[in-house]
C-alpha cells in the first residue's frame, strides 16, 4: 500500500534498485498536452548517479521509456507508463547486508513488517525508486507550465553548517544550475562543495536544506481542511528518502515572532492584491493567496557511510557493519529534481480539484 | 474535498463556526470497542475556549453527543457520529470581517477560490473545526491503548523563544496537565503563561512548538513509499490551523550532523532489538521501529490582533481592520490534545493498513 | 468501511433505524449553488414510510436540517452536513430479533463480520439507511439540473408479474407521481396495487423492477477503464438494499441479438450526432454518448413477511420465526427516489471528473 | 482517471492496443506469497487471441514478465509490476477508424471526451486492456487460495439462445476446459460453438452470459453499506468491455418470486449455519453469508461485424463503415478467465479491508 499519490492527478511508482525495472503511471493526466522522452530525460539526468564529482559513481544513464498514454506525441487522457530499466545493478557489494541491518536505513523495519526483505541495493527503501517521481514530476512541471503559468524552482539552501539567504526575486534555473551544488551562490556553493569533498575523504556525509519557490500559482489552490495545500507539500517531503522536515513561509523561525511582527498586511494595486510581507509562504488557510509559494526541506546525512557501525544480524546478534559500494556522502544536490518533482505533483493534483469544484 | 483524512480509519468532519453543530463521522473503527460520551468529553474539554486565563474566553461547553455507531455501549463496525451544537455564537462581532480581509486569515483564499465565504467567526477556517478531529481522536486513542497498547502524550516545548527540553523517559500526562500552558517544566511555565499575558496586554499574539511522544507502538507502522508515517503525520500536522513546520526526530538541527554523529546504532538485548540514540524519531524508511516516535510542530503567532493592521476590503480597496470579539492571544496549550488526535488519527491508520497486510 | 461513496462529489452516511439520528455529510459540492431544506424534504417525503396505503405505516416525518456547507442560502463549498432525528422507534418490536437471525436479511451476517449486531430495527441494515442518500441525491439533482440541465427521472416498470414498456420520449414525472405505485401507466399501476394489497393481506411480499431514465447528459461523462459509468451506476444500484440485478440499455436480453441487430447506427443532423436505436443505454466505452441513459434494476421481494419461517437462533440452533411490526409488503415505489437520489450521485460525480480532466 | 481497482488490493493497469506495453501494478499484495510468471500466464493464455478456432486469429503470445516486488520468489509487499509487450500490432487495419466512428465502439465517446483519440486498434478502449485485470487476478486467486480456500469458477451459461442449467454442486474447472467455449455442458458447447461458427460466416456476431461462481468464501466478507459485496462485484463486472448486466442470486428472475419463496431459510447442522435455498446468491446485507457466491454478466454482441454500416465521420458527415482485420465473433469464452479474475480482485480486496477491521 502506499504506492499511489494524488487524488486527481494520480502517481503509481513501482520497482526496486536491483529489480528488472523502476516506473510510473500517471493517470489523470489531462488529454492534449505535448509530451515526448525530450521532456522526462533532462530531470532525470539531473537527478541520475555519476553527474559530477560530488555524487554515487553508479554508472546508470536511466532511460526513460513512455509505454502509453500518447497518441502523435499529445496525451490522450489515459494512463501514462514510463519506465527505467536498471542496468549497473551489482548486487554482490550488498551481500553483507542480507545478514544484518544498516543503521538508519529501512533494512531492519522492512524486515520487522513485511518478514521478508529485498536486500539487494536497498531493495524498495533505495532512492532510485525516486526515478519514477522525477518522470511524473516533469509531465506535472510542464502540465503546469502550459496551462496555468506555474514554474516551480528548487535550489540548496543549506550543506552542514553552510547557510545561504536567497532572495526569491532574483533566483532563477541559470544559476541554480551554474553548479555541481545546485546552489544559486556560486562562493557558497563552492565551499558547500569542499564539505562534501571532505566527508567522503573521511568516510562520512552530510546532509543539508533545501528551498522550494514556486512562481504563478494563482490563488484558490488547495483544499480544506485535511488537505491544506501546505499539508500536501508536508506528506510529499516527507515521504522522500532522508527527509526530517519540513516548513512553509516563516516556519519554526516565525514561532519566535509576534503576531504584530507576523502577519502579512494585504495590499491593492491596479486591482491586483498582493500582500507586503509573505511569512505566511503565499499559502493562508490552506489555500494559496497567489503570492510566491515556498517552503523548505531538510535532508539528513546519508545512512550509508564507509566506517564500522555497531548493529544487529538478521538472529538479532550484535555485530558491526562497514557499507561497500558507491554511495554519495550527500544526496542534497540530487534531491533538487526530486523536490521539485513532488511539488509539481501536489499542484498538478490541486490544480485540477480547483478546476472540478471552482473553475 | 478534503474533509476527510485516513484510508483505513477514516475520518470526516463538517462545520463552521457559526453554523448549526461541529460534528465527525468515524468510518472503520473496529467493532468492540467500549465507547461512551465519557472517553470524548474530556479530550473537548482539554481544547475548549474558556479553560483557562491564556485562553479565549468564548463561553462553549463543547458537550458532545455520540449520534451512531454504538450498542449496549460499543462500537458495531459501523459509522460512529459525533457531534457538538454551537451555542455561544456572536456574529455580530465580525460584521467587519464581511467587507475586508483580515491578514494571514483564510478570508481572502475563501474568497478567490470560492466566491463565497461564511464570514462568520472564520467559518470553516475556525479553529472549531478541529473539534470533530479531538472527538474522533479521541476514538483512535483509545482504540490504540486497548488494542496496541499505544501512548501519545504532548505538550509545549516553546512558546516565542521560551525553550525547554524534555527528555522523553521522564515526562508524563499529570506533568503536563499540572499547568495552564500545558508545559512539562513548571518554572518555565510559568514564565510561558507571563509572555502569553503580556502579548494580550499588548493586543499582539505569539506562537510556539509543541512536540509529541509516542510510546509503545511496534515495529512495522507506515507504508512505503508515499504513506510513509512520517509522511502522514506531517500531513496532519500542517493541516492544522496556524501549523507553520513539522520535523521528526532530529529535524533541521539535524542537517548540522554528519552521518556518523546521526546514524543509530542497532543493538540487541534479551531478544529485543533497540537503537543507542534516536535521531530518526522513531521511525526509518517510512515505518516505525519500536523507539519511542517524537515529532515537533511550530504554530505562528494568533493572526487575530487587536490592532489596527493594513487590509484591502472586499472592492479591493486598500483599508484598515481592528479586530474585535474574543480571542486567543496563543493557541498552543490549547493545540496540545488536537495534535495528540492527529497523531492518533495516523497511527490508527496505519495500526489497520498493518493488520491487513501483515497481520 | 464503505459508508462513503464518490470521488469528487463524496458522500458519507452514517445512523441506525433506531439511533439518534440519520445523517449524511456531502464533501465537493461546489460552491454558489442555492440549497434550502426546501430542496431536500420532498424527496424524503417521498421516501418516507406511512405516505400511503400500500407502504409501512411507521409514522416518521423524516424532517431534515441542514447543519452545516451554506451561507446566506447557497453552497460555500465546504461540507454539506444534513440530519433527520429517528422519532418512531420502537425497538420492543424486534425483541424476538435479538436472539434469533431473520431469514435473508442481514442479521447473520452482520453477527459473522463483527461480533456485535444491533438488532433494533436492523440497525444499519435498515433501509433508513436510504434517507441520507436521498437527501444528499436531492443536492446531486439540483447541481445536475442547473450546472448541467441534466434530469433523472425513475418509475415503476415491475410489480412481481405485471411489467409495463414505457416509452422513454414520452414519460414525465407528473405521470408518475400520478400514482401511489409510481407506474406511468395508470391501469397498470392499478393492478400493481392490487397485487402488494393481497400479499399483504397474506403477510406475503413482492418486488419489482425500476427503470432510471437520464436526459440531458452531454456526451463524456465516465471514465475508463474501471470506473465506466455503467460500472458506478451499477455498483451504486447493488449497494442499494434488496436490489439483487442491474442492467443497461439492451441488458441481458441483448444477448439474443446479434451485432447486426444491436449496434447503434450514428446519424447526423444539424451538426448533433444521434444514434438511430439506443439498445447502449446512453453509454460507450465507458462514457455517455448523448443520448438517453437508461438502466433497471431489480428488487427482490421484501425478506419481512408475516409467516413463521425456519431459522436458527444465535446459539446456532434451529428453531422459527415471525416478524412482528410495520413493514412494507413492497419497498418497489419507495425506492423509486432512492434510485434516482443514487443515479445524481454517480453523475454529479462524474460531471466533476469531467470538469477536472477535459472542462 | 479510474484506472485503478480496489481499496486494500489496489490494481492499476495501463496501455493501449498498439502501444508498447500492456500492464499493471498490484499495490497492497500482502508479502510472503510464492509468485513467478508460471502462476500468471496459464491465466493470460485462456485470455489471448488465437487459442481456438472461434477466437480472433490474432498472433499475440501475450507474455508476461514480473518486473518487480518478488524477492527469492515471493511477495515482498511492495508493488507487483507485471507486462506484456505488444507484438502483432497491424495499425494499417484500422485507417478508415481515424476517420470514421464504428458504431456502438467507444470511438465517438472518446473523442467527444478527451478531444484526441488512439484510433489504433480502438487504443484504450481495446479488449487487449484486461490483460492487466487478468495477471492481477491471478495473482488474486493465488492469495485468496492459499490464504483463505477461496475457489473462483465462472464458465458460459449461454451464447445467443442457447441456454444451460448448471447444478453448482457439480461444475469443475477441468468440464469448464474440456471444450472451446467453456461451457460445463459438452453437447450445449457444441450447439454453441456451431452458433459462433455461422455468425462468423455471416460476417455477424453474437454475446451470451457468463456464471461465476465461488466457493469456499467465508462469512463476513462486504462492507456496508456502499461497498457491499455485490455493489464490487457489479461494478467489476460492468467495468469490463461489452457487457450490459448483471444479476446475484435471483436476480432479475427473483422480481416474480414472493417473499415466501425467496427467503432463504436458515439451517444449524453440527454447529455449522447454512441456507436451505441460496436466492442471495450467497451475499446478504452485502455481506458473504458463507454459501457459494454466485453471480452472472451479460455480454452484448460483438460490435465490431463483418458488414457495411450507418455512422458519422469525424466531420460529423453521414457515412458508412465496414469493418476490417481480425476479430472475435464471441468474446464470451475468453471472457471466462476476465470475469474470474475481477471476481477475485474484488474478494481479495474485501479479505483485506475483513482482515484490517474485523481479523
Amino acid at each position: 500500500m502506499g504506492n499511489t499519490f494524488g487524488h486527481m492527478f494520480r502517481t503509481t511508482t513501482w520497482g526496486e534498485s536491483h529489480g528488472g525495472s523502476i516506473g510510473v503511471v500517471i493517470d489523470g493526466c489531462p488529454p492534449g498536452l505535448e509530451l515526448s522522452e525530450n521532456d522526462i530525460q533532462p530531470e532525470l539526468d539531473r537527478r541520475r548517479p555519476g553527474q559530477s564529482k560530488i555524487a554515487s559513481p553508479r554508472k546508470e544513464t536511466d532511460t526513460v521509456h513512455i509505454h502509453s498514454g500518447l497518441f502523435e506525441g499529445k496525451t490522450t487522457g489515459t494512463p501514462i507508463c514510463m519506465m527505467v530499466m536498471n542496468t549497473d545493478a551489482r548486487p554482490e557489494a550488498y551481500s553483507e547486508m542480507s545478514k544484518k541491518f544498516r543503521p538508519s536505513h529501512a533494512d531492519f523495519t522492512y524486515t520487522m513488517k513485511y518478514g521478508i526483505r529485498n536486500w539487494q541495493g536497498g531493495g524498495r527503501a533505495s532512492a532510485r525508486e525516486t526515478i519514477g517521481r522525477v518522470a511524473a514530476g516533469a509531465v506535472a512541471k510542464k502540465f503546469l507550465a502550459q496551462r496555468f503559468g506555474i514554474d516551480i524552482l528548487a535550489y540548496v539552501r543549506q550543506i552542514h553548517k553552510i547557510i545561504v539567504e536567497i532572495d526569491p526575486e532574483q533566483v532563477n534555473r541559470e544559476i541554480v544550475e551554474s553548479n555541481i551544488a545546485r546552489c544559486p551562490e556560486p562562493n557558497k556553493a563552492d565551499e558547500m562543495i569542499s564539505v562534501i569533498e571532505r566527508v567522503r575523504s573521511e568516510g562520512n556525509s552530510v546532509g543539508g536544506v533545501i528551498e522550494c519557490l514556486t512562481r504563478g500559482a494563482p490563488a484558490g489552490l488547495g483544499e480544506p481542511v485535511f488537505d491544506k495545500l501546505e499539508a500536501d507539500l508536508a506528506k510529499a517531503m516527507l515521504s522522500l528518502p532522508a527527509t526530517k522536515g519540513f516548513e512553509i513561509g516563516s516556519g519554526f523561525s516565525g514561532v519566535t515572532m509576534t503576531g504584530a511582527e507576523h502577519n502579512d498586511p494585504f495590499r491593492s494595486k491596479n486591482g491586483r492584491v498582493y500582500t507586503e510581507s509573505n511569512f505566511s509562504g503565499g499559502v493562508q488557510g490552506g489555500i494559496s493567496n497567489g503570492q510566491p509559494i515556498f517552503f523548505r526541506v531538510a535532508f539528513k546525512p546519508v545512512a550509508t557511510i564507509m566506517r564500522e557501525q555497531k548493529t544487529v544480524d538478521t538472529d538479532l546478534r550484535n555485530t558491526t557493519i562497514t557499507a561497500k559500494g558507491r554511495h554519495d556522502p550527500c544526496v542534497v544536490p540530487r534531491a533538487v529534481p526530486i523536490v521539485e518533482a513532488m511539488t509539481a505533483l501536489v499542484l498538478a493534483d490541486h490544480a485540477l480539484r480547483w478546476k472540478a469544484q471552482c473553475g
